[in-house]
């Protein structure tokens, strides 16, 4: 009988593309296995296209998550569990082993990696400790002398969601008050408040240049293989709708560096930087995980899944660096999954809507 | 040798499903015919995607761009004109005879129409005079007195970009003042813009109740055939990413009266209502085109490509009102189109980021 394996994706959302090329990569390999996806909503699109899909507690919950997804792995004998939120990386970080006595690998980064990851001042003292270049951070104080424009962003943020571009000095200042926008009642909880915007959020050096993504592949001992950037051409809602590969001597070399000097890395993880006009790379972000744009380096040619689940074998990926299409261009539009209203069973609270 | 008809999409941006959704109607029917797109970036994923993709200016720019179109359709023997966008309906109502010229049946309701649905205060006089339940608009002077919530939208706006919800006066007054934030040189300039805010602006009675839109057919004579009410579940950026088709009796009967009630519809309105909780179905919004959640009624069993062609080459479509699916569950997840960089020209001007 072949090998099985088989593999669980959390949080899956609407990431059909990368489900599918999991799918295949078992059948090309010609093993057996099924893809399963849980969520904490079957309206997940890619809940229902999974072989099987398992509700879950929201990421957010910590330990009833981790157990009902420790639960899965038993229960269907899971060997790689791929966890695609920032949400849950922290949580699935520190509950490896526990993976690993359920029979389970799960493909995410050591909880030092991941802390450094989803706390925007660790990345930006992380990158410069190591030499790389990064917008510098500036405290609120500093902020208020300018120059200007600065970025403003959530210290633990995804998805470029709530980044703004503060243009001058009273932009700065209602940005500081909003993003402090509570029912105060009184002196001590405003004073309290304030300091907690402010640690929330870092004020960081505007940057021109052209935004790139790299997807670098770590594979299970971490140490980079192949980097993959490509540039925004377009971006809906936090996530990219159009973008292309390029083969950026300079963004690769670094980002090949960067994973390196992480050291922990697991898997794929997915770098955001800035080309600035005169060359420079400047690091802003690092996502442990497969980023939301992927089906892109795969399909110019990177076949992640396939090489992990190699590696989970004990095989040896053929993985040649250059082996990716140069300047492939991905353009999103919206396809679908359909099912009924009792497959999803909108009459319970594990609706979208409900959340 | 078989009929010929070829179809084109304009301002095609996305519209992958449709366009695709049209070429099977075409096959199904077994006619020649190809379906072409038009965008004014190669950019558009559908325009990629289409039998042929035409570079057209930008459907704001008036003239030049039913100019572009007319050539297309002179040239590539157009039978059959399928616009897409808000922006471009006006423009293009008043082009239909040019298209007619051309041998072209440009698929798009009447001059008339098209001004009542493009205008929110229009709308709202059409609603009440013809008997149709839909929330007050009230003047700027009226809105400060409450109560609260309000409604606040762009009069001309789309795909519900910039619609707020008003909690309280305070928050009146600010949107109301942010909607004319301009470079104000002088005391004349700044009561100009403060006039021209108030005319673009539509403050309308708070709606609670579960929104839906609604696909009506109305073929080629204006007669409302079929209405499919589908509710959202989700929405992502002013786009609807997860539905269910909802065989509601008084929605569907309302809806239908009032696609008949405008007498000079062509093709497909898609009608947006609230569903209060006492059962009030409570018009906001008509939209006379495709709108971007069609696919889901599609799927349940109308066949709105297949149905508009046949009525094109003179015969009558079978058509059965009920014969769609209720309860049918649209999930949305991001798929993609891929060219490489030179099918683009990512060094032209032609591209979404310079634009």
């Amino acid at each position: 009988m072949a090998d099985e394996v088989n593999i669980l994706l959390t949080c899956v959302g609407r990431r059909v593309s990368l489900l599918e090329a999991f799918r295949k990569a078992l059948a090309d390999l010609g093993l057996q296995g099924r893809v399963y996806g849980a969520d904490h909503s079957r309206l997940a699109a890619a809940f229902q296209r999974a072989d099987g899909g398992f509700l879950v507690p929201a990421a957010t919950e910590g330990e009833p998550y981790v157990e009902a997804l420790e639960a899965i792995c038993r229960s269907q004998r899971i060997a790689l569990l791929v966890p695609l939120l920032d949400w849950e990386l922290e949580t699935l970080a520190a509950g490896r082993e526990r993976f690993e006595r359920a029979g389970t690998r799960a493909l995410i980064s050591s909880p030092r990696v991941v802390r450094i990851c989803r706390d925007k001042l660790q990345t930006f003292t992380f990158l410069k400790t190591h030499g790389f270049d990064t917008p510098e951070v500036l405290s609120y104080e500093n902020a208020l002398a300018g120059p200007f424009p600065l970025f403003m962003k959530p210290r633990y943020g995804s998805s470029a969601k709530d980044v703004h571009r503060i243009p001058d000095r009273d932009a700065l200042q209602f940005n500081q008050r909003a993003a402090a926008v509570h029912k105060i009642p009184d002196r001590d909880a405003l004073q309290f408040n304030q300091r907690a915007a402010a640690e929330e959020t870092v004020i960081q050096e505007f940057v021109d240049g052209q935004e790139h993504t790299v997807d670098v592949y770590a594979g299970l001992d971490g140490v980079p293989r192949v980097a993959v950037p490509r540039r925004r051409l377009k971006v809906r809602d936090g996530e990219v709708s159009k973008a292309v590969t390029v083969r950026h001597p300079e963004i690769i070399r670094r980002s090949m560096q960067l994973v390196e000097a992480l050291e922990e890395c697991v898997g794929v993880v997915t770098l955001q930087c800035f080309l600035a006009a005169d060359g420079r790379v400047r690091f802003i972000e690092i996502n442990p995980r497969f980023g939301g744009g992927v089906p892109l380096a795969m399909r110019a040619g990177t076949n992640f899944p396939r090489w992990l689940i190699e590696e989970h074998l004990g095989r040896r990926p053929d993985i040649d660096p250059d082996a990716w299409q140069d300047g492939l261009v991905m353009l999103r539009y919206d396809d679908a999954v359909f099912c009924t209203a009792e497959d999803v069973d909108l009459t319970s609270d594990d609706g979208e809507p409900g959340r």
